[in-house]
């Protein structure tokens, strides 16, 4: 792919830090060797590790910062004090246009914090979210807000919406997308007053896709929607009860294997099928957290994830900024609030405090 | 299991109706022979059935009426015009003292409302909930509120947790249940007021088990808790989320053996392991939700179950009742009201609004 494109990288993050980024880093370069990176860490760390990747070191500049965010850090916290940290010192980069993107694996709430600071909203969104995309049994879908905003309202949904119906248009190429709003049934008094308004708002507004109405939680992966929109508390929920589910498939699957001789032998004749289906479903190639809404783009690889999990959060993110994804975010946003269908009831305001 | 106890089946609900409950009976019948049913509905449609299964006819009265509640009812709407239906009747039975318990797979939302109204909440007791039991990688978990109240103040939260406390003690015998709150975070200042508010309550006070904080989505199948709380919108997504990734993960399993010569010989050699897992995680041994906090035992069988699922409900039902449940309840929430550290703040009663 020839992603003509500058990275912005914090190092320091993560539970791997260095040793997930640089190597990580060197590995999305072999599928997309234009890429070009700008590295923000501790230089004396950073240099031993990326002697070992010329390739990368030829495309990457190291810029030294000794101060990093720790996971333990609150927001408020990283803002005030994390100036001169690795984290902000990437964000700062985008924010100044020498880097097109992104991408940490560092504290989340310090990065959105931090993000939305320096970053701000395009026009006319509210709030940013959190998008991921998940595998399902037909093609990919992606879910937003995953943990940025609790409580959202009407307005909030329905820009996510627009947000993730967008990601589904010009980087899947996906020409209608439908957009399903997450609910705990498909009928339309379903839920709460936020998510009827939203349901009844989005099925009158002109969008950037098909809106399908709500779908459940067994949507997420039977592939009903290509986008998928909720609130951050119930996203991050249903996120990580989906992770906990596919680690306790994969742990009783294992202990079958071993659980007798023929289980055993039989394990070792399907091993390359196997391989296959844990590699379909490996979260390392689901992984990255897209920042969505913001005036740059931003990506958060999850913090467990190893090299191969950092270079997908680095292919994410070059695909956001290579199929200028901001671009066609600010128009339809514009679209979409131009039209006079779109109205927010005082009911609605309410119901998000 | 020598449970002498009658069971009331509302034998017109779930999509397959008398071909499930019939034989779903039968079924506890063997493994727990003292039974007796109440079986309402149609008669000229049970008696046909139920022929088949002699021991199960020896130990069952049939109660007929054409009326039954369809899917598609609105609770309201069945509470009005179902006081003959078979649900509404079964319903009745317990409330009368004429069974020990009732078990419906139909109309989740009508099969709520009737038994709330009929039954009433046990002393103290605001709202009732659903809860489901629920395998993990540990010892299973039981989970609620599963849907029955979308927003949950903090009385209601901590109330669950006792409900979920008392069934784990007298139901799967652990001495010191581990009581979670489900929330995006498990840092004392996750989640919002309410969470907040609940945690600090449940630290506090006495419990019939031990408070060990918030926990995440992964964790339900993490075994990290024995109880796990939350609102039934939240418990309802996580729910569904958690059956859409296990019938993905069986998709692909089911994919990959067929792929190749050599995949399906391996599956064959280790088919009664996987069999042995299939059981292990096989939602029909997991069902049965519990409408815990009623005077009076109700269990909704899935209403997609078949007979193997319908009886596995019976089994939920029938240990609710032989271990007394409810007496156990009306204690241990008399012991909490009765506390002066549980107090409600006027704050969290306006986040529930």
């Amino acid at each position: 792919m020839s992603f003509n494109l500058t990275i912005a990288l914090d190092a320091m993050g993560g539970d791997h830090g260095i040793d997930a980024v640089i190597p990580g880093a060197d590995l999305a370069l072999k599928t997309m060797p234009d890429l070009r990176f700008l590295i923000f860490g501790d230089e004396g760390r950073i240099r031993p590790v990326l002697a070992r990747y010329p390739n990368l070191r030829a495309r990457a500049d190291v810029i030294h910062t000794d101060k990093a965010v720790s996971n333990e850090d609150k927001p408020a916290v990283a803002l005030r004090t994390g100036r001169q940290s690795s984290m902000r010192l990437a964000i700062d980069a985008v924010k100044q246009g020498r880097a097109d993107c992104v991408v940490s694996s560092g504290n989340t709430g310090a990065l959105m914090a931090m993000a939305k600071m320096v970053l701000k909203c395009l026009p006319g969104i509210h709030r940013p979210a959190i998008a991921s995309v998940l595998p399902t049994i037909a093609r990919d879908t992606v879910v937003l807000d995953l943990g940025a905003n609790l409580v959202c309202d009407t307005e909030m949904l329905t820009q996510f919406a627009v947000l993730g119906a967008v990601y589904a248009r010009v980087v899947e190429g996906i020409d209608a997308p439908r957009i399903g709003v997450l609910n705990i049934g498909t009928e339309d008094m379903k839920g709460g007053e936020v998510l009827r308004e939203t349901a009844s708002v989005l099925s009158k507004v002109k969008l950037p896709g098909k809106f399908i109405g709500f779908v459940e939680g067994d949507d997420i992966t039977k592939g009903t929607a290509d986008v998928i929109v909720t609130d951050g508390f119930t996203g991050n929920i249903a996120l990580k009860t989906a992770e906990g589910v596919a680690k306790m498939s994969e742990f009783y699957m294992r202990r079958a294997f071993k659980s007798s001789v023929f289980a055993m032998l039989g394990a070792m004749l399907a091993y390359r099928s196997f391989k296959k289906v844990k590699k379909e479903l490996d979260p390392r190639y689901y992984n990255g957290g897209m920042f969505l809404g913001l005036d740059g783009i931003c990506v958060k690889s999850h913090g467990g994830s190893d090299h191969i999990g950092f270079a997908n959060a680095i292919k994410v993110a070059a695909e956001l900024a290579h199929h200028g994804f901001n671009d066609r975010v600010a128009y339809e946003i514009e679209q979409l609030m131009s039209q006079e269908s779109f109205f927010i009831s005082d009911l609605a305001d309410e119901e998000s405090m």
